[in-house]
């Protein structure tokens, strides 16, 4: 059989956020593989409480283990390198990334006690990794982390662009600015058989803006608050704590960086370099110390996070500051979708304590770290791929960036997790649906988003739980005392009697008539007693709670 | 001791939903009360799983119940009526409000079991209604549905305008015009002392824009879609509906009504005569057999609501309609924050089947209800009170208002839910705070937010639930045999083994050694249960869930 190239996203294509993606080359089946990017992405109350981390499945990689060749790690953001320490004991193949990502991917590893030394640290183009059928290389790309990079995969069947997340800036303050001859001259050197795409922004109409253009507003911004000003952005976005702490230190003010994953953020950008001339910082004591109109601090918890530190100062002291009557505070951030309501209660929380809220809706104080619509365009001019395939993002992004392919002409398709197409031929066939889904981090423990673990987390939390003790005793007749304990259900309902009373007086009643058959069937009278509990709840409360029954049936002695 | 006029919110000053208002007249303490609006807020899963509705806290109003006067609501959004149902038996006075308003506000006592003859219908100014000290006229006033009023309340201590929910448009396609004149002449006749206005756009930086000027643009969009078209809004905003409907009539298509909320409210529209001349409709049966380039459905569900129209088309099937590729679906409407998450999950559902989704965001498909900043500044000016009251928003929004009238001079004060503010004088003067809330409607029982019902939900979504049954024998000792269940937790933690198995052991292990004195105290042993639960639960799968002790002792025969 003839070999073939194919590509597969596991996570990242039909949502944004836990990118995983698969490329692979060789005889159906037996196609040698390298893995991009291993990311995660956030829980919420909604589809998820309780859970810390959702990362794709990688049972299907897990299964086919021997045949890959790498994982590659296009940058250091959570999405795509948050699950490396996770999942890499079920991939165990070496990891290859840049410097600054590689400080960032050993840090997931050491948390998640895996071995650090899987990681391989490359320079950039023209250095070539050699994976298998497949030549490698790190190109630098503009995006809101330093050493953001794309990769030129080439094959035997052609060469492969994996865009990673990126935007079109020449003047990114930190990193390297994207520079349109680099990429002419990869299109020139080997034409771009296939284009995988970020599709974040395709909803933004117009091109996007520099981080540069920053400075000034926020500058300005900065200079007339009166007193103390808090900022607050995504700890990873080094380019914008450097445009904040440079804009603070044009102002007069001294920098204060709050918040855990800022100061590791920036510890590991000054230790890898590629974070020179950081205006000095101070620490919280001299910060609480100094006249208010000569500080700003940058802190954690942009989108709300509950223990970040934006959260700790609305709600009260956070390590001996507090906020006050006249304070400004800068959300430099955009909130992402689902985050708003946490964002918004913080907001409040600030405006109760007198401090003045500025967000980034303006676009003054914030631009964002990927391509938008026209940009998106110029880089399918750029490389002139032979196909386009949209990534990172949701259903309805995706195929507005393949719509926007189709109208210039260039085939794409629409791949979402689990789909692996076949591109070896002019057009994307899609060969196959790999069974996929999300592994959830619960506690410690990974689970499966359809174990139904969280759906009863869910169930419980909307309907209540009752929980129904009974006893079956030595001679397998039940005492008729059942006993019935109630979680997150009101005491008492319609007949103003407790609940778990008339529970329990209907299942005393109950099982006293109960015939032997049904008291000897665990089954059966489980089934029983929890309809009618969830009867007599309907009828008092309505609400049927779930229903735990426990049955002990004592031993003859 | 003399008399003063008094306001205080008991709803919707603090948060954009659940409005009730209230304003006395008379020596303190003994103030004769007016009640405005009764309206509901609805639960979500971060902080009120489980709940439906949501209302203000009335214990206060309940038990001066002798001193109230009347219960007057300005308009028919849930918002306003939705609690009248709910809560009038705890307050027992008179209704009033306009027809259309009326004839919802009755559908809610009906459902509610309530008589709905307490409610009085009036004419709009200058029909005055006696209440107490109170004489109350409804003015008409535009907004997103019918006859939404704001009230004038004249009292000993001068005339109070409550805006109710406005905007300022000349053209609202149904309902009445915001006319400047009669507000002139309102704030001629007598002048305003205090002003309690709607603060929901205050960050709102342009003139709101009419209803009118929705026409031309939705029918030549509606035109240029090639098959099916799909809209959906509030199904109160009975103006939209209208103009939706006249633009698919432009377009040459026949329109289908939706959803059971959309055909109530149009039935009601139409009965109490305000909405006259709208397009003919066709049912679903003949919307599925037209051709589909010839037929607009007009849906519920802009919110992303899971039972709605919209939510069961994009998932499937819906009254024998379903979407296909190349159908269009247009949201007329804005996402509440909050909502973003069930809209986009839609919207991707709806991409999946090829269906391009349209929504309002670049303002040509949808205008806000609400006055803008400018609008708010435009009314001040017009009414020139004594006293501006920011109502109808949160923190950040009441904080903004004031400061807003504080720039022009006007007194004013950022009064939250439960803030008794003395407007007697020539500044308002907060002079007490009454303990307040929300209540919840679960299933169908009122219970209070603090009552831990909800809390101990959110507990057992984010942790899980253990349930530990033991048994005391006759002789008052443990049988050691320990019962764990769990619900909503992971089988099998660090250990491998499961993780109720390596509870049980240790409650074992325990049961054996505990000494008789703590056997024989439920209180003590239930403790000693729950943290060995908790415990061994952290050590396997690092988490402590929520835990449930039954402990049955049985009886000496």
């Amino acid at each position: 059989m003839s070999e073939r190239l194919i590509y597969m996203p596991l996570g990242g294509a039909g949502e944004i956020g836990m990118n995983a993606y698969v490329y692979g080359y060789g005889q159906p089946g037996k196609e040698r593989l390298i893995v991009v990017d291993l990311g995660v992405t956030f829980g919420d109350m909604d589809g998820s409480p309780g859970i810390d981390l959702i990362m794709a499945d990688v049972a299907w990689l897990e299964e086919n283990r021997d045949r890959i060749e790498g994982i590659f790690i296009t940058h250091g953001h959570e999405d795509h390198v948050g699950a490396v320490g996770l999942l890499w004991s079920r991939l165990r193949a070496p990891i290859h990334c840049r410097r600054f990502t590689g400080a960032l991917a050993a840090m997931k590893m050491d948390e998640a006690g895996q071995p650090s030394d899987v990681i391989r640290i490359h320079a950039p183009r023209p250095e070539v990794i050699n994976a298998g059928p497949f030549q490698v290389q790190f190109v630098p790309i503009s995006h809101s982390i330093p050493e953001s990079a794309a990769l030129i995969i080439d094959t035997p069947a052609g060469r492969v662009v994996h865009s990673g997340d990126f935007k079109l800036d020449g003047t990114p303050v930190v990193g390297e600015p994207f520079d349109p001859q680099v990429w002419h001259q990869i299109a020139q050197e080997k034409g771009i058989k296939a284009l995988a795409c970020d599709s974040t922004n395709i909803f933004s109409p117009h091109p996007g803006r520099s981080e540069a253009l920053l400075a000034e507003p926020l500058a300005a911004f900065i200079k007339a608050q009166p007193n103390l000003v808090v900022t607050t952005t995504f700890a990873s976005n080094v380019a914008r704590l450097k445009t904040l702490a440079e804009a603070a230190t044009a102002a007069g003010r001294k920098v204060c960086l709050l918040g855990r994953a800022m100061r590791k953020m920036v510890t590991a950008a000054v230790e890898t370099g590629v974070l020179t001339d950081f205006p000095a910082v101070i620490g919280s004591d001299e910060a609480a110390e100094l006249p208010r109109n000569q500080v700003m601090l940058i802190v954690t918890g942009s989108q709300g996070e509950r223990r970040a530190a934006t959260a700790q100062l609305a709600r009260g002291r956070y390590l001996g500051l507090s906020l006050k009557e006249g304070d400004s505070f800068l959300f430099s951030s955009r909130t992402i979708p689902g985050n708003e309501r946490g964002v918004i209660r913080i907001m409040n929380a600030l405006s109760e304590k007198g401090v003045d809220v500025f967000d980034a809706d303006d676009g003054f104080y914030h631009v964002s770290g990927h391509a938008n619509r026209p940009d998106i365009e110029a880089v399918h001019d750029l490389l002139r791929p032979g196909i386009v395939i949209p990534m990172h993002g949701e259903h309805m992004h995706l195929r507005a960036h393949a719509k926007l392919a189709a109208e210039k002409g260039i085939a794409s398709v629409v791949a979402t997790n689990g789909t692996m197409v076949d591109l070896t031929g002019d057009r994307p066939v899609v060969v196959e649906h790999v069974e996929t889904g999300r592994t959830y981090l619960d506690g410690n423990v990974l689970i499966g988003a359809m174990d139904g673990i969280v759906r009863d987390r869910i169930r419980m939390a909307l309907n209540g739980h009752a929980m129904v003790s009974i006893i079956i005793d030595e001679n397998d007749a039940p005492l008729p005392d059942a006993w019935v304990e109630t979680m997150g259900l009101p005491e008492r309902g319609r007949a103003g009697v407790p609940l778990v009373d008339h529970v329990e007086s209907e299942l005393a009643d109950f099982l006293t008539r109960a015939d032997d058959r049904l008291i000897g069937n665990d089954d059966k009278l489980e089934e029983a007693i929890r309809k009618i509990t969830r009867q007599v709840s309907m009828e008092e409360i309505g609400k049927k709670p779930e229903v735990t029954v426990v049955i002990s049936r004592l031993a003859a002695d």
